[in-house]
């Protein structure tokens, strides 16, 4: 077990209780000895869900079965365990899947359709669905109001700490509660480290605009965050609302502008959990900002931001705290996005590094140097072609990365 | 300076003189220590001259000037120094390469638009131009049929050893030498890590046929390597034919049946000194090939290559010598191109780890392991839907990348 991140959040947050929701874990003994690995939790009749899933080819046997069940627009559990993706597993996988799910819609009551899960750890190894199973009926009994500390924990892989978040959003001037939990040690690597996360609100939300707040909100939070520029098989984001909070009239549309709070909130608590996982991200020493203005467009800003972020020369510059801008040309260079080099401007924190095709004349590399020893490094790049902008959000690349990866498995 | 790379060839190659090609290097102090920096090469009239450069949107003053130069189609100089990219360095940079160019030219006896340059080193600081010119008259004086060495060694930054390859050539029954001389730590890493290549021969071979040839030439070798997916603002690939071996019958076009054995020679010539970038990789310890077969296109199979070649995870995995197969399905997952999941074949060396979608009932985890301890690793994909192949080149991801990349320069 590594060290905690040094990027951490103080403490847990005290996540509020949501009418409807009961949730819990337990130890199955999957991969991991004296900790919990799988969590359940269960939700009321006509709770409505949303969700987003990994784009890979090879997606695991769990995001193949939500994606399916997600057409029916209802939940009435999740099942999670950690320590196995299920993923590449072949037939075999797909069976414990399928019979995790029957057994969970029993101990619940209801239709398979209606019962989610979500698998992370190792790729390509199955294993016996007997070990998830024979520990779903005394979790199920166990599940409380409270569990929403014990559920994060045991959805951890690498993570170095448990993620959780927690807004309320009013409509209709009432309050609902938004609490989430993620896990994830990179949004983005297969083994150890897929990233999930699950959002419960007790705000009744149809599940088409459930859906669309979802996509909306994991596009500008998760989909802006990159450890490794690696995808997990089994990225997944799924949200619950049950409905049980105080009544306020039916919601019909996204631009309903009663959700304006409530759409303001989700963004904000997925970006705190997005945040969390960059935070966390394998080896990691510094967390980075990477704000693109002056791009062709929007998506050409996100790419030179990822084109930045993803660059493991710009990575190790963070890492080793030199603030080596060179590097940021490059990697604005090579992002296949147009830039305009006379005009590209450079920031670190508050200092204008380059402008106008070379350094800036009041650049101070001692200043500079100060700054990259913070632990929250901003970098600002106008590329001075349009008005596209983007914010993406990455960590350093460091000799632990390279200790956590390489050496883990064998 | 780091040790040499394990993965170095046992010495240098005997590059054989060509007809017209006079070379050499020096010490111009731009800003090491006790070593040549500077090369010059000087050909005789008639020379043409072929070239590709990098795609990066912010290409160094250097690379500018060529872009234009070889429209030109002729050679008679060419200047390379190392320590210092000129790129991103505004006015400063181009107007040292005008001085330089126009400095060459006159020792030459030749237009300016006849001198190639490039330059490699540090990015955004600029240098008195007075530094390379006044080290050119001796440098000129001192040129040789014999200066391989001298400039293969000029031409370096962070490698660990000079890079050469000769080849041996028939055109009508007659031979014709094939030199090149490459330097890079990485195809593909800014600050001093730029991949140049040079590339002479004493056939007569026109302007038009010899730009197809290199570029045909470079995308199945330099375009198909990779260290860490970080793309210089300098990369450079020049071709000269003095004319000046046996007189040959004239040849107008790539097509040629007469160009056969030259074509085949000029791509084993280029994939050799792309593979001795590969085996300079910062850190490395592994030369590792990646195939892929059974894609949509041999475009498809390019990217899953790349996906899988690029991938921090796969690299580390192969730097801790872990046969971690659930990140090669990973990386063909998130490469954005159709793949089957559940016809996917993983091959490591001879040995099939997954099958049908998941892992082969054959595979031997020790066997896999053992043979991940060699230095020299296949590894094999067959992601089943068509017939695009691609073989790709890279290294593994160490802890001496990041001791490399994130100490150096601060």
């Amino acid at each position: 077990m590594t060290n905690k991140s040094p990027l951490a959040p103080a403490s847990f947050p005290s996540l509020m209780p949501i009418a409807g929701v009961r949730l819990g874990a337990t130890s199955a003994g999957i991969r991991y000895e004296g900790r919990d690995d799988v969590m359940m939790a269960e939700f009321p009749e006509g709770t409505t869900v949303g969700g987003v899933f990994t784009q890979s080819q090879t997606a695991s046997a769990p995001v193949e079965w939500c994606r399916v069940a997600l057409d029916n627009g209802f939940a009435r559990g999740l099942v999670v365990n950690s320590g196995n993706s299920l993923a590449f597993t072949g037939r075999e996988g797909r069976k414990t899947v399928k019979q995790a799910v029957a057994t969970a819609a029993k101990l619940i009551g209801c239709r398979q359709k209606e019962v989610f899960t979500a698998s992370t750890g190792v790729i390509g190894e199955a294993f016996p669905a007997s070990v998830l199973i024979n520990a779903l009926p005394g979790l199920h009994k166990s599940i409380t109001g409270g569990g929403w500390k014990a559920a994060a924990e045991a959805i951890r892989t690498t993570d170095t700490f448990p993620k959780g978040a927690v807004r309320v959003a009013q409509i209709d001037g009432n309050n609902y509660v938004i609490n989430g939990i993620a896990k994830g040690s990179g949004m983005i690597a297969p083994d150890m480290a897929t990233m999930l996360s699950f959002l419960f609100t007790d705000a009744a939300i149809p599940s088409d605009v459930l859906q669309k707040l979802v996509t909306k909100a994991a596009a500008q939070s998760f989909n802006c965050v990159t450890v490794d520029s690696d995808t997990s098989t089994s990225d997944t984001v799924l949200m619950f609302a049950t409905g049980q909070g105080p009544a306020h009239k039916s919601i019909r549309r996204i631009g309903d502008p009663r959700l304006k709070d409530f759409c303001e909130k989700l963004n904000d608590i997925m970006l705190d959990l997005a945040h969390q996982l960059v935070r966390d991200g394998e080896g990691a020493s510094k967390f980075v900002s990477v704000i693109v203005t002056g791009a062709a467009s929007a998506k050409a800003a996100r790419r030179i931001g990822f084109s930045i972020a993803n660059s493991p020369l710009v990575k190790t510059a963070i890492a080793g705290e030199d603030p080596n801008w060179g590097r940021i040309v490059m990697a604005v260079g090579k992002a296949g996005e147009k830039a305009n080099r006379d005009k590209l401007k450079i920031r670190f924190g508050e200092q204008l590094v380059a402008s106008k095709g070379a350094a800036d004349p009041g650049y101070d590399e001692a200043t500079a140097a100060r700054y990259m020893k913070g632990q929250e490094i901003d970098i600002a790049v106008d590329v001075g072609v349009g008005n596209g902008r983007a914010t993406v959000w990455t960590c350093d690349l460091t000799h632990e990365y390279v200790t956590i990866n390489a050496d883990y498995r064998s």
